[in-house]
């Protein structure tokens, strides 16, 4: 059994592990921390676990270098990973943060988009969790950047078209458009008036249209996967629900590609991934179908005359786009089955 | 492994006994009946589940006496049920049928609130699945009658209280009142605008008072319970959520009782029960706490002046509520642990 | 015109005042105050208003003595009422208070439930705004507190029954059950994580059983009505809706009533009211039927056998709850149509 | 006072237009027709109403033509318009129909995406009914063709540009595209399994990617606006909610823009409407903001690098998009105050 550790762990993505990893047969929660809830049970913090986390007790994060563990999830907000995550490695520990700390290459990037860093010189150490797409750097790697929710559900969409070169980069205007629509635990469970429940039901709304910080990660994986640098214009929404994004997709293609072709090529790319669906043509996604799983569902179109793919994907964001998505690289970092876990089906209804 | 088959696959019972069979160890689904998709695949019909039952297609019902099963969950509306429980048990199949067809002892009770029985025969060899209060009856049964949704919140509720004999049943006027609230899955899957996102979404309402089929139910269950003959005044609610079933009962009491005491009494009835967990006390249930799950969750108090117990319980209806009491009950039939399928924790957010 | 200002003006009570009042015809909003938000314009804290409030601007309430304005409407918390309500009235404005500071005529009742009150003088002064039971004494009032959200539809659920002396409330069992449901925006406009979109979505609970501060609030309007002490079980739950309360009122009967002599009881006695509609035997109603209106809607129903009446009112709880309620005073206050500003039809999908 | 009439008032459309024309001053609704209600009435069918058209019944559709009212409301599916509409012109009335039957000025393009029509030579004489494009034709009118939901936001969106001429038409990849999210009502009162509340809740999704009806609509607006002919892609997606649609659009642009400069032709455009609001830079609508109201809500933003406009607008799909449009333009067409029943404020919460 590898004992596992997590650092703010009364957050959504915390909360979404235990639910995760109460299940996964190579795995035991031996320790959770959390600043706000520390001396609570992990039942009074979320009595949905009643009987499966019966006594974990959430720690003082002060203190996290004490903690018995094999591996640790850092659940911390940006910024707040940095400062724990360089002793954990010191440590010897396998680690997985879930935060944006180390998630570029360039530090210069991250300064811009975050503020400056205090630990650039751990960037090159990170490898960039996105399996389906690096896989091969997370075998073996010890330290590993959880993407960022939509990211993830942006990759995936343009990852075998960018890859394929079809893309047509050349007209200055930005033919890459990403159109994101996430649930409400996108947020986080902070206690802002924004997110009351009165404030959202019913509503629907864009925002920082322009400047989400999210931009810069989807580019720098779309560039990777291109061999040429690729940008975007990256416009996210609030849904009304608690889970799910759902990413439409639009690129302007070059050549003659039709929907089937699209389609094709799609389900190549995606062949052997465990955790990719992809639709038929004439078939899209709903966040509802990958709902509690680490599913990413995607459906094609291929506009001939107008020369545009429209790709849409979903994903649950606190599982694919967050803490499923832990514990899947956390599984090909141990060399555990690659599903251990994961087998949940979703829960449509 | 034991084959099992759905008739009635289509609708959210049998969409949700397909989400539990995927990852029970010790079953396989081997056919599945609708009338209206008949010749769909599974995938077609329940998106979601693509990964879990690629091979399955909906089979007709005309078919169903052919099936190549050991164990037969019958999903089909009361009414329909009784026209083929009894081949299926002259067949020597293990039934768990979900239709209030076989729930009466009685077959005057059945006949005056749902119509004439056409198989009152068999009612005698039906055994009540609510393991909780029946575990006995069911361990060796080949023929089980699922309770119905609110009977099942509503007779967890109140047992520990019935079978104490402290309800106050003396006064005229109704002393047992359960304010039952329930998402719009219980209503099943037809097409009907009453139940249209547009109509119920923002909305909540009474329905049926005074005359909902499961009052006798309840009735019957606490009865037995209690030994002696009960009533109860019943009254059902839609909330605007997919799943979940809320349970306020109310019940005088005679004899000096103080939520402690009260406490004390429920703590002790489920001690042994895998799914009830019975909450301290000042602490209340929430509907999203066993979403999902095949869980009932329950908290108590009492008014010692006023001499009046309040319990509140949940259920997911479609899962303690439905399917997931039907793969309980399957699983002590057939000797299995009675919690395999049903582990997955729930799913609160 | 009628000047008038309000109080706390930042909150959902305080937004709902100023949807109503700008189609009142005979009403200018003078002045609004807001601690958190002072200085920013009404506009950016209600974009949904835009032109409508575009000049005013929140002021700070320290400076609320020096308002212009004939009417206060003061909608700020219990406690804070208080202590600017004296002042108010010193100055000869007309104050209609929505919080539940000056509710009660017992002065103990309120030490007891909301801590000690620092003005217990004025409680006599206050005229309770429930103009259906209490009209005389609204009109020509300089001063009215304004009801509770749930006493109000608890109140109108049972008054009728309370007046006519035909509760049993002879059992030591409580006979008068009140079972109530109301939607997020009754907890107000906090940042407080229990009220997060993803913490109530999809999920539903009882709260404060037993303890909630409305309790005394309903039973003394209904023992004023009925002439009587009357005593009262009262659960709240916490819909996931933003607005609305449904409240199920079970009440043992004496005598021989069915539910066509409740109903022409009902219907006699709010014949004359211009916001309370008794549906037609048989029918219930939904909190959709009055979302955004000060209607009160009400369904009745008895059991003979078990002599139990269950009566079923809805309200917005913004509108009736508050706001409305208060805007109604108001009108019977200054001598206005009851109805201004109130003819809008309630908005059901 | 103009007495009008209304064909197909059990639908949304309906609703929506009996709850507005409510409060209009100056309007009397004679009649209702409904093939599935006849005979019951309105209040029956919608209790919100209770107290604004309790002498009103459904009449049987079949005597439409006997109806007497100066004006009706056309609330029939597309196709069923075409066969009473030349009646009702030619007695003279004023007609305002909802459908799409008449909202084409080529034959071809109506034929090519709904099938025949029966009544191409009406075409002619219908007048595209959006007044804030297009008033100077809707005075005087006769008759107008409602335009689509979808086509009203998206067509206020965009037309500020392309009555500008800066939208980048040049590349042969469709520089436009127009991603637009509904809520459920759009989809009518229809009983169908894939809008039931347990259906679409907590789900999201889009539907008929490069298919759907209303790009022709939208293209035929935009081109006409700007003189040229333009195509877009348009994915609509349904959101879990009762109203509104919010349209993300995105134009390629030529010419140096940055967001002020776009705001300010925005403003310019629509200054002296009084149902669109412009936000200031950096703000963008939410559609709760609009909800029961008949204004369009625009927020405008560019990427001066990537040479990329990105404007959302929202409206109430009910309103805005289908009956509070067709009240706006009788009350063009009569020459009333065009907000008249028009100026209730949106209801956010």
């Amino acid at each position: 059994m590898l004992s596992v550790a997590i650092l703010g762990a009364s957050g959504y993505t915390g909360m979404e592990l235990l639910r995760i990893l109460a299940v996964h047969p190579e795995v035991e929660v031996s320790a959770v921390f959390s600043r706000q809830h520390k001396g609570a049970s992990v039942v009074e913090v979320f009595p949905a676990l009643a009987g499966y986390c019966d006594k974990l007790t959430m720690s003082d994060p002060e203190a996290f270098a004490k903690v018995e563990a094999d591996a640790v999830f850092c659940c911390l907000p940006h910024g707040a990973s940095q400062e724990v995550v360089p002793t954990l490695l010191k440590q010897g520990r396998m680690v997985i943060d879930l935060s944006a700390d180390f998630r570029f290459k360039d530090a210069a990037v991250y300064n811009a988009w975050y503020g400056a860093h205090k630990a650039p010189g751990l960037l090159k150490d990170a490898v960039y969790g996105l399996p389906e797409l690096f896989r091969p750097m997370i075998k073996g790697a010890r330290f590993v950047a959880n993407p960022g929710c939509y990211p993830t559900g942006a990759a995936l969409a343009l990852a075998p078209l960018a890859k394929r070169r079809v893309i047509n980069m050349m007209s200055g205007h930005g033919s890459v458009i990403i159109d994101s629509k996430s649930g409400v635990s996108g947020a986080g469970r902070g206690a802002v008036v924004d997110y009351l429940f009165s404030e959202v039901s019913g509503g629907f709304k864009a925002y920082n249209i322009g400047s989400h910080r999210h931009t810069p990660e989807i580019e720098q994986t779309l560039s990777e996967v291109a061999g040429i640098a690729m940008s975007v214009i990256f416009t996210p929404h609030l849904l009304p629900v608690s889970r799910g994004i759902l990413t439409t997709a639009y690129a302007g293609i070059m050549g003659a590609w039709a929907t089937g072709d699209i389609h094709k090529l799609y389900a190549g790319f995606y062949a052997d991934e465990p955790f990719v669906r992809v639709l038929p043509p004439g078939k899209f996604p709903d966040i509802s179908h990958v709902r509690g799983s680490n599913y990413c569902d995607i459906g094609v179109y291929c506009d001939e005359n107008k020369k545009r793919a429209v790709i849409v994907s979903v994903i649950d964001n606190l599982v694919k786009g967050a803490s499923g998505q832990a514990v899947q690289n956390m599984n090909i970092m141990a060399g555990f089955a690659e599903d251990a876990g994961l087998r949940t089906p979703p829960m449509a209804v």
